[in-house]
Parts: C-alpha cells; structure tokens; sequence
C-alpha cells in the first residue's frame, strides 16, 4: 500500500479566506479552516458618498493565509495519515476580476506608506462598480471592431472587469495610475506572491482571468490590439506589454512554496503552487463539471457553468458571459453564464417586505419557506420577473429591474416569496435553453452553494420548472475542493483534471427529482414569464416594453440627484 | 324669525347604519348615531365554502333603524332648537344592488320560518359575486341584443347587479325564486317599509337603482324587454309586470312615516319620507355635487361621480358604470365611474407585506404613510398598477390583478406602499380623462369618505399626479348629510336640490394644492403607466399582453380547484 496524498486548496472568497485539507486520492475532507479579511466592513472597503465602491486591502490576503493555512495544517495533523510531508500542490481560487495595481517588483502600491489610504491603490474587488461609464466606452469601441473582442463575453463588457477598472483609475486617480507599473489580477497575484515571484512583466496570468475579463483569447493574438487600447487610452496600451502571455491554465504549476512562507504555516518549502483561476470556475470543477453536466452555483447570484470539448465546433453564444478555452478545465471551451440576483431577491424580500408573522425568530426565510412550502405551482396567479439586479444572462443588461405581477387583495407574503423563487427558476431554464439552443446538450444538472445546501424548497422548484433533477454536489465547499484539484494535478498526484475529478469529486445521495403535474403547471407559467422576458427586456421583443424599466431608472436617478 | 327645521338622513352601509341629524338650513348637523348590524360578521352572512357569498339579515334593517334613528332624536333634544315637530322629512340611502326576495305582501322571505336560515332567501349584499357566470351571460346576450342595453353601464353588466343575482336564485335555488313573489332593491324596500306601504307592484321604484343596476332607462321603455328577459329565463319576464314604472327620483316623496314605526323612534307620525338612492349617490349630494364637479368618495374602493345638465347632449362614455337621468340629481343626468380598490389596496399591502419597522403599533399604515412621506416622485424606480380588485373605470374588467414594477435589491416597504398610492392616483387620473375625452369638463374636484378625511399623502399625491387642487367636503358624513338633503327636498324646505345643497353642503378650509414640480414627474410617469395600462389591459394596447393576467387567474383558478 502507498502512503496517502494530500492537496490543499485556498479559497479567496469576498469576506473570508477559506483552507480546505483533501485526500487526493478520495476528496476526502480532512480539514478546512476560514479566516475572515480583518479589514473595512467584513473585509470590503467602502464609500459612503459613493455606493458603488467596493475595495479590499491586500495584506488581508496575506494575513488570512497565514492564519487560515497554518491553522487547517495544524488540524490536518490530528487526523489519521496527514503530514504536512504527503501535501503534493497547492491550488489558489479568488474572486475575480479583482485587479490589484502595484509597483515594478510586485508589491501593491497600498503597502506603501504614500498610497496606504487611497481607495484607488487597494484592490478593486470584483462587486466595484465606479467604472460603469467606461464599461459602457469599452463595450462601445469593442462592439465596432473588426476583431469582434467581445463575441467571447456575450456582447457586453462589464464595469466589474479589468480594463473598466483601469481606465476609471486613469481618468480619477491619475496619481495611483501613474505609479502603478501594472495591474495584476487577484488570481495571478497571489501564487506569484507564494512562490517568490511577484515581478509583474515575469508573473504567470492565469487563462481564467486573462479570457473572462481582460478580452484575452488566442483567435486575436492574446489581449486586445495595442491600437485598440491606445483609442481607450494610450496608457492602457503600454500596460498590454507588461502581461506575460500566453496565459497558463490553472494545472500548471507557476512555482514551488517559498520557504519564507511555508515556514510560517507549517509546510516545507517546495510545494508546487498552481496558476489561479476564479472561484466559481474551480467551484465547477469541485463539483464534478465535466461535457454535459452543467454546475449551478447558488447563492446571492448564479454562476451556471459549463465545458466542452477543444475539438466542438462552438458558436459564439450570445449572452453567455465567457467562453473562454481552458478557464474552467484545461483542454475544454469554458462556458459561464449566471443570474444577478438569486439568493439575494429572497433577501431582499425577507429584509423589507415580510409581515411579523413570518418575520419572527432569527430566519425570516425559514418562516417563509416553509409557508412558500404549503402552495401548489400556479394557485397564487403570480408571476415575477428575477431582475432585481438586472439581468447577467441571456440579456446582459443591468438597467433591468423586477417585476411582479398578479396581486390581488388576498396575495400573501409566502405567495409572493415563492413566486421569486419560481421566477430565478424560470431564468435558471433560461439559461439552460439558451446553452442548448445552441448546440450544447445539458444532460445533468449538479447545484453546489449556500441555497442548494440549505434550501430543499428551492431545489424541487429548480427540479419541476426546469423538468429534470437536481443533484447536489458532495462536498459543501467546491471551490476550495476545485482549489485542491488543481494544486493535486499541478503537483504531479494526477495526469489532468478529469482524473483527479474521478476520485475527488462527488454527489449526495439525494437527487430532486421533478414532479410530472408540477411541471406541466410550470410549462405554461414559462410561457408567460418569456412572454414578460422578451417584451421588457429586448427591442425585439414581442411587446415594444423594452424601454419602461430603463426610462424609470432614468427618473429615478435624476429625482435622487435632486434630492 | 322663523323656525329652525331640521332634516333626517338615514344611511345604510355595508356593516351598519347611522342617523344623522341635520339643520335644513344650515347642513349644521346636530346629532348622529351609528347602529351596527347584528347579524352575521361585522352585519354579513358569509359562507366558508364560497368566498363570493355575502348576504344580509333584511331584519337588521328594521332592528338598525329603530336603534340609531331613537337614539339620534334623543341627542337631538338636548340641542338648542331642535324639536321632533320641526323635522320636516326623511331620506334614506342604502347599498346596492342590494335585492330582496319578498311574498305578494312585500315581506322578506328571510321572516318566514320555512326560509329563516336560507341564504338564498336573505338580502343580497352588493359585493355578492355567486352570479358571475350569469352575469357573463347576460352581457353577452345584451351586447346582441338592438336596444344596447349595455350602453348605460360601461358595456359590462356585473354579477353584483340585479338581473345576475335573481337569475342565478332562479338556476341554484328555486325554490326560494318560486316562492318570491318579487325581487326588491333594498333602498326601495326602506322607504316602502317606513311609509307602510310594502306591496311590492306598488311599491315606487328609485331611478337609482333602477337605471344603474337593472338596465332601466326611458330610451328603451323602462327595464329590457319581456323578450329579451325571457331570453334569459321566463320567469324573469314575469317580474318584469311585478316592477312599478316609472321610477322615481329621490327628491320625490314616497309616502308618510307610518304611526307605529314612528312611535317607536320619538318621531311623530305623517313626516314625508323621500324615494331611496344609493349610498355613493346621496354621498355626492352631501359633498356638492354640481355640473362641473367630479365627487371621488373614497374608501375601500372608489365611486368617482358627476352631473350633467339634462339639456347636455351627453354621448355614451365607455367605461363608466352608469349614466342615468335623475339618478344622483334630479333633473340631471348621473355619471359613475370608480376604482374597484383604492384603501383596499393600500390594507392589503400593510397587512400582508409591511415589515415589523412598520408594523408596530396599532395602524402600520400610519408608520408606512410616515415613511412614503419623505420620498420624492420617481425617486423609488417604481410603477405599479391599481389592479388588485380588477378595473372599474374605464377597462370594466374583473379579471386584472395588480402589476408592480422596478424593484431592486434595495426597494423598501414605505416606496412600494408609496408606488400603490400613486397607482391608484393614476388610476384616479385616467377616469377624470375619461370624462373629458366625452366632454364632459372636471372643474372641480371634491373628495370625501375616510381617506379624503384621514391621509393627507394620499390627497397630496392625488393633486400632484392629477395636477388639480384636491377639494375635501366638509361633511365627514357625506351620505348621511344627503340623504338628509333628500329628506329636506321631498318634505318641501327646499324647491329642489341645488337649492337644498348651496346651503346645507360646503368644503374644508384647507385644499390640497399641486406642487409643479411633482406634477412635471407624475406626467412622465403616467405616460409609463398609461403603457403598461393599455398594453396589460385593452386587447387594442400598445402590446399584446392583454391575456398574460386572465390566463394567470385561469391557471390559478383551476389548480386551487384541483387542490
């Protein structure tokens, strides 16, 4: 018998650091341990005055590895067969597109004492959205360009990303720009920083972040053309020669643990350290993703992914927010697509429009799930649109906003929550059709996250709108079982991701199964909520509605400025 | 100087019936007391079984009266001046359609044993809606039919009207139909009552409830035709020889306060009692009404009411209610539209949607009306549409329900309770264009009822989004104070109504007036709200979305039977 293997997979979460000890050859769990950002409101910096800033510091990201990996390795050892000895790689997840701007050696411009408190030298965390006019500039000039840069990221270029970011820090904070020699993504930042190797012109980018956010892909040569960077601004251009291309996929390894670092956490020094990649991308892969089995990613928003072979002839897809060779499983297309707002409309209802009776007790949602629970698909006469935080996929719009439609004077409160649910399962099959319409086939479905966790109403919705099962990841904590992977298969345990997916990666026993009379209610209540989809949300719509949610956005905007 | 006199109006809602005693001269009112019905919940026979159902004890009729109007004059005495002898007459309004089912000698059939606990044989509430299938019937038979029956009353006749609610007795309780000699509208039956006169083919029929409720009208000979009842069921056409034509106006009176009733109250005997009218309609009267002014009574619903000359070349307006000679003011024209819900709407959003915040106390509407206050036009994103309860004015359907548009992750209970007000404000708006497209000029606006006397939001918002000052009548009483007008006119203080009305009705100091700059927003919103109006509720809108809410209902209604 050989002596166990281990990989361990660093979860950069948006609160927290997470630490996760697996078995590579099981996806056993032996030890997790999390570690919340000291910094701001838990761990973002934010702006009164400005509702859309959103920044991280980042020596919170040092401080909550040490803290988080030091602490899964000391309870690794208690467990049967672990030592520190048997770790074969290290895999690092982050959020994305989180750019961080440092100097010529790597170090973010925030640790100097100069830049220490200008939200502009922090990291821009992904939920950042000062820079939605130059998103709008980007997706304008990117949209008339012979080289089609956004046929890859569904026609729209969002103020989330990379260049919108960089730009909007060019033209407010000329200072940070100025000093910033480049911008490197979270997810590249911080195996560099692991390995020793923090020089931006010489750090690995990782394919994930450089395809899905930075407009980077092989079919025009790596990033966007210099002449198209320099028409958004010719700083930007210089900045395309300082991104080390190709982009490598996240089972390579960039380097090996520095011994300054792996000292501080109980390792030994050497451990190889794999290229990052996005959370919800190595969440995929923790989850089993492979061709035809799509991973829904449920919590306060959806990431719905997918892969498929290198060899498919793939369309571009329009809606999806990526296709991107190699950013989920190296070798295969990555597909994402999402929904803007999931766990977060039931939130929001539960914050602000549920009556005592339900709100009573630490869980509103409990009260109301449970009420949602007694109801038949298609007795209360609603119908909601899931567009409270406008619309990721099929319609990339965020100028859209929800609707509910049905009221009478008798609707109750669990009425209408579940009406929310139905409605983010009616995008949720939206986006299934939307994969298949054109051409790839959705032959299973597996749910990871808080809500497939937690919430079994939801899941049998999910099952009876959608017309198939919902399976539920094994492990509870796929990105950081992704992370692992990658670290495993980066550190030689296993030839490629499949393989390591093979063991690693499971289902519960448990399946939601759709119920036949659910589903035919849900068929012709589908109907109608497409009915409300394309007559609010496109100008080809078959009602000329488009133009109401982004006319009251518009007044809305210019009451408040006056106010 | 001559002597005071005094006036009685006696007002019958739908849970009680108030006394209100009056200064002829003065409209001074002197006295008032209120009798609640006894029988049933809150005075209404309701059936768990059937939702639609709602009849009442005719008993409670006598039982209320004696109560109320005793306990009235026994006040009265204790005021300077006022003496039983100087009351120079009685009117009385009640809810409608409101028929009873009566023996060859006028008496309920509710009295007799054999039918005591019968709800067939009770009074049929106005808000009974057990006859809708024939109510759909009879619309679709009068819309044939040459006369254009229809055509008075909005081109819909409803199942809270008379015809629907004697036919369906005749198909689902026939032996009760077969033992009621006739069908008598409650506000014929209490004057008849009081002046001892019940033999129902004597028995003076009012205008009011004749021309608003049983298609009566002078165009086409009185009621429908033998032929076109008997199309619908031939014992109709029977009652039709048992209905005493013509129908009288209220300012006319019916008869003399008979001994032994007015023994009973402390009133002597031979005051002239007035023909009935409807609640709303002597409401409007007690406001003001005149050609010119639009009275809004609002309440749980709206009834929104006007008058034109009789000389006026008055075109059918589609969507109104009813237009029917004398039926408001004598020797006028009477137009009614209104708003199926108005504070219903706003209860049903405080009892089933408004969080613990707002919640506390004895009246959440209180705190929500608090917040909604500090927020400005626009500034919520939000559009809603006043459907709940169905359409009134001017669509006429029953089947809308409400529409809520705009909502984002940060909507909050006070901006939605706010959007609700402005909707019915905007539906308040579209029955004002309704009269003016036809000519008929809205000078004037006078509000009464509850929320005109309670919520200054709501009469704020009401002038902004109509941008017309918001007059408030200065009776809190409106329908009691016109009854007491009629009850004056028929006992001969007074020529006529306009007359009566100059001195017995007026206004509150303080009119709502519209601020411009909210006016400005409200006039970019309605234009959105008349969109989603037109394309959500006429099959000719601007989009097809007509059948998205009926096809709703219908799938609801059919999986709750299915339950």
């Amino acid at each position: 018998m050989t002596a166990r293997r281990f990989a361990i997979g660093v979860d950069y979460g948006t609160n927290s650091c997470r630490t996760l000890i697996a078995d590579a050859d099981t996806g056993e769990e032996i030890a997790t341990h999390v570690c919340p950002y000291p910094s701001g409101t838990l761990g973002i910096l934010l702006d009164d005055r400005d509702p859309n800033l959103a920044r991280q510091n980042p020596a919170d990201y040092s401080h909550s590895f040490f803290s988080s990996v030091r602490k899964a390795v000391a309870l690794a050892k208690k467990a049967r067969g672990f030592s520190p000895d048997l770790v074969a790689g290290i895999g690092v997840d982050t959020t994305g597109s989180t750019p961080i701007p440092v100097d010529k050696q790597g170090t973010p411009l925030a640790a100097m004492k100069e830049f220490r408190d200008d939200p502009a030298a922090q990291a821009w965390l992904w939920k950042d959205h000062t820079s939605h006019a130059e998103a709008a500039e980007i997706t304008e000039k990117a949209r008339q360009h012979p080289d089609k840069y956004l046929t890859k990221c569904g026609m729209t270029y969002s103020s989330e990303w990379y260049w919108s970011k960089l730009l909007h820090c060019r033209r407010t904070s000329p200072k940070v720009f100025e000093a910033a020699w480049s911008w490197v993504e979270m997810a590249d930042f911080i195996p560099a920083w692991l390995t020793g190797n923090p020089d931006p012109a010489a750090l690995a980018r990782c394919v994930c972040a450089a395809g899905h956010k930075a407009m980077y892909h092989e079919d025009w040569g790596g990033l966007p053309s210099r002449e198209f960077l320099a028409s958004l601004d010719p700083a930007l251009a210089e900045l395309r020669d300082r991104y080390r291309a190709p982009a490598l996929t996240a089972d390579k390894a960039v380097g090996k643990l520095a011994p300054e670092i792996a000292r501080k956490v109980g390792l030994p020094a050497g451990i190889p350290v794999a290229a990052g990649a996005f959370d919800a991308h190595m969440g995929a892969v923790g989850a089993g993703i492979r061709p035809g089995v799509l991973v829904k990613i449920l919590g306060t928003s959806t990431c719905d992914m997918m892969v498929a072979p290198a060899e498919t002839k793939l369309p571009d897809i329009p809606g999806l927010c990526g296709i991107v060779p190699g950013s989920i499983v190296p070798g295969m297309y990555g597909l994402e697509a999402g929904q803007s707002a999931v766990g977060d409309i039931f939130a929001w209802f539960a914050r602000h429009l549920c009556p005592p009776e339900h709100a009573r007790g630490s869980d509103p949602q409990a009260g109301l799930t449970r009420a949602a629970a007694k109801l038949r698909p298609g007795q209360s006469g609603l119908l909601a649109l899931d567009w409270n935080n406008g619309n990721r996929t099929i319609l990339v719009d965020p100028l859209l906003t929800g609707l509910l439609l049905g009221q009478t004077l008798h609707t109750t409160a669990a009425e209408v929550y579940r009406a929310l649910i139905e409605a983010t399962a009616f995008g949720a099959l939206t986006i299934i059709r939307r994969f298949e319409e054109y051409g790839v086939q959705v032959r299973e479905v597996v749910n990871c996250g808080g809500i497939a966790e937690k919430n079994d109403l939801v899941m049998q919705i999910y099952a009876d709108v959608c017309n198939r099962p919902m399976k539920v990841s094994r492990s509870a904590q796929t990105c950081a079982l992704g992370a692992a992977i990658f670290g495993a298969v980066a550190g030689g345990a296993w030839p490629d991701v499949p393989a390591a997916q093979k063991k690693m990666t499971g289902l519960k026993p448990r399946a939601f199964q759709p119920d036949p009379g659910a589903a035919r209610v849900y068929a012709e209540l589908y109907a109608l909520y497409r009915r409300l989809h394309d007559a609010f949300g496109t100008a080809s719509g078959s009602g000329p509605m488009h133009d109401v949610m982004k006319r009251l956005i518009a007044i809305r905007d210019r009451e408040r400025k006056g106010a």
